[in-house]
């Protein structure tokens, strides 16, 4: 099955954090691909990745990076899909600095941009299937069944018994 | 034309920053309405809004607010459609505080966010294209002219002259 | 015995933060009810939650969450009756996000912010008495002991010795 | 009218934020004393207010100060009545200052803290009706109707025309 | 000996911090007194001790507390001794809050505020020492020896074998 | 009349700030002496000014600065008489950065560091005085004085009429 | 003459921040050429840039971008000149996003990074004739005698008349 | 062989952070010296290291230092050479005081800065090494021949099994 949602980290430690985004896309059979691509240390692989993704079937591009995180604002300026950034918690601000590097793209270039760390990756892949549930109703299906299973679990847990 | 992208702000006085996310669908071409919903103020329409969204035919919607910014996330409470927020700038702490109320969702609900003000609004209208241009190949082919243009831009105002 | 106090959180583990408002209230005994009411996973189960609270014979609600912690504004907009916000602490950001999501309400609905965590979730016990103790002297005189009680302690840790 | 409601805060120049809580408390018809009391340089007048409170009468404080604003907790830490603190905009910090003063209250002595600024000082005016509406249905009933007027108000807005 | 120098601190917590500032005085053989004095738990006592200050021979006082830290804003405006603050470091801001509520004191009353947590209260001991010997020529010539010590410890260590 | 306070500043734009220092003392009677000495720039005469301090019969120094805010900490290094620290407005952070980089002091060397911008001047001065006063009744006594006229005018204001 | 320094920016609307590196290179009779170059807009140009450059002849590169300022780093990524980074101010977080987006580089890809604003580009002009200067006796002079001049001008102003 | 690097930091235990500085500069044959350097515990030791530093044959000076880090600009007020600071993860503040401290050099004096902790440390050997490269081809090589290296580990880890 070809790939509708690439995932792709700055680094192989980030996986600790975007394997909830992966997660997230197998528990709603979405078909993805996996990479480590570095804004910084493999500049010409991102470019490369950025400009074939669309062509290559993708539909969205997941980039989580960390610290000065350029990785989803450069792939979003080589792409015109769709690019979701998930800033992974940094060592000495926590990801705040991870969370500013993404989100405050200038006009132009836009990364829909999520929470910092796990939650957000997780959030990475719903927003992706989201994105895919737009015009593909059975997927958004899958995605109600799943909100509703969510649901359910916080009205068990409702009476904190 | 159906509307495609709904673009709802807390506030009338978000209008000055979210008119930057109706210019470029206009731009673009793509179909949208606009209506202020407060979270705080009409909850019930805000609840109504988003529960219907996805049977008027829209597609994304694009959600503004300000300070204790919580309409873009309870949207996208209600709606299965991928919603974009807007942190709008606010008085006391220039956004900081819209933006941190919108990005940082719990896993299950994620917001789409972009950059705080005006380059926010404008790149909430272009990452709405971008859903809507990975599934609709004219649009794509829309965006990939302005994004020319943005860049033959730049290159005349290279020299500094 | 009716409960005077509704304390709700936005998830399972809020839990372990807003049990030391529960145990204020007991200590102070006034009646009170807890629930898990999420904002973004049961909005309707919110609103319905927030309509009835004053005719069930609620005076006042105490509601924790993180993050990007909607729960206690959006329980504002639903109710006339008094909001206690308890911002949980947060994974990332220390609950800075919780802290602003909460306290930085618009002109129109406000939420009565405490401190950051468990701090925060025991005063917000003491403040829900110090409310009913406004209409109530006997409240009140139990509020005064349980001061005195802690000036005691105060004192007599005085000579750190 | 005996007073209901005690209006204070640190400086005179801090009346241009807190006379939107009077401009509230007057729409809503409860009466009010409003004061300059400063805790640095008035302690012992801020004492003597905190202590006499309950017995003149009033059920809730609303006291606003910025910077190293102790006014507030200091006046709750004398009185058992609902203090609520509304932050005032400071020079350099945009009042994150007075904010971080007034809500990050040990356990023990609560503080209500509503938004930085204007938009707190009227919420303060709200909440503090609301704290009486909880006991007094006909205040409760103002308060609606207020509301429902803030309702329509967006309403009418909503086309943006 | 008569006390020169008055350290208190907000609670019983504190001296885990407070404690550097008396190892400190003892080291330079300035005679001080210590207590625990809560700006909210005993706000009596605690303008009762600044009152009494200056008469009982005190020349410098050493508050430190944390969080919405009122404690040594408030002595110092009850006394005319130079009163030093040490922000103790706070569960969720990591001591943020603590030094904003104490070094932000409005025209009037000021506070000699140092760094956040050990190294602040340190620094508060030999501030006070300091402070003293402007006045008492014998004992800044021990500070001058105590940082010559301090000096060689740092030369010896300055190869790093 | 020998100058006992000595008031020095970073750059010459630093004195519309720092002249609240000197109004204060001159208010107060106190002699002192104003200099722009800078860390960056004149680093040896700043060496020079800390070494020859108490020798000129210096008791306080005060000393202004913006941004990376040397000043105080490295005359501090150089001197064992008590110094004041103020950090000056900047013009991207509002002082955040000359705050942090003037209190967070490591143990051995102290600075006592005021508020912000002009009130944090004012008080420079008055906590110089203080500094003095604790040795010298009579200037303790002008400070009393001037703080009951202070008080004076609160109570005056109190009313807001 | 061969240009020996490159002077980039990510928009025309940065020039008023960089011509204060440019200023300074003149100043020391380095020559350098300027352009303006976006990470996002013109993202092939910006490696074409940066891989080309030390074959001109530069030695190192200033690049000033605001915002989420991907500009150093990737030109950074594409060359092992030096490259130093300059945060240009921005519009709502004034230059703390720009900031963070800069310094926070992960390990194996350094920047530069001066001061927010247009003292940072000053600096960083001077910081590249530094470097250059460390090889080159006679910049190295030249830096020296700015810099006298600089300290007699501080001297001059010394006495505040 | 003389040594081409100056490696300072203000304590020992800044160490653990600066010995990666070394441990990059040791990979690429760089020679170096290191050294505690107090800035505020051997404030002349400081001067008499950057006032010899180029006499000595040194080219870059890399300088450690946390909290209140005054010891990078101070050097760099000393010395024409180029100065990179490396901000220290403090115990409070996560290094954000260290970073503020270090880059918001006045104009006049820069410091070129690099991430807080060992990530910068290591890129502060970096940042010397292609300092150096820029004039010398050979250690231009070394850099290019180290980035190929790291490159290839991230291809290798690409896939992510």
């Amino acid at each position: 099955m070809t790939a509708t949602i690439g995932v792709i980290m700055g680094s192989k430690s980030d996986w600790e954090t975007m394997k909830h985004a992966c997660d997230v896309l197998e528990e709603l059979g979405l078909a993805y691909e996996k990479k480590v691509v570095s804004a910084h240390r493999t500049p010409d692989l991102m470019f490369e990745y950025a400009e074939t993704a669309a062509a290559r079937g993708l539909r969205v591009i997941i980039a989580g990076a960390g610290g000065a995180a350029h990785l989803p604002g450069m792939v979003a300026a080589k792409t015109e899909l769709p690019v979701i950034g998930v800033p992974v918690k940094s060592a000495a601000l926590n990801g705040l600095d991870s969370l500013l590097s993404i989100v405050q793209m200038p006009a132009g270039i836009p990364v829909a941009t999520v929470a910092i760390g796990q939650a957000g990756a997780a959030n990475a892949g719903l927003l992706a299937a989201q994105i895919v549930g737009a015009f593909e109703p059975e997927v958004r299906e899958r995605i109600r069944a799943r909100r509703e299973r969510t649901k359910q679990a916080v009205l068990e847990a409702g009476d904190l018994e």
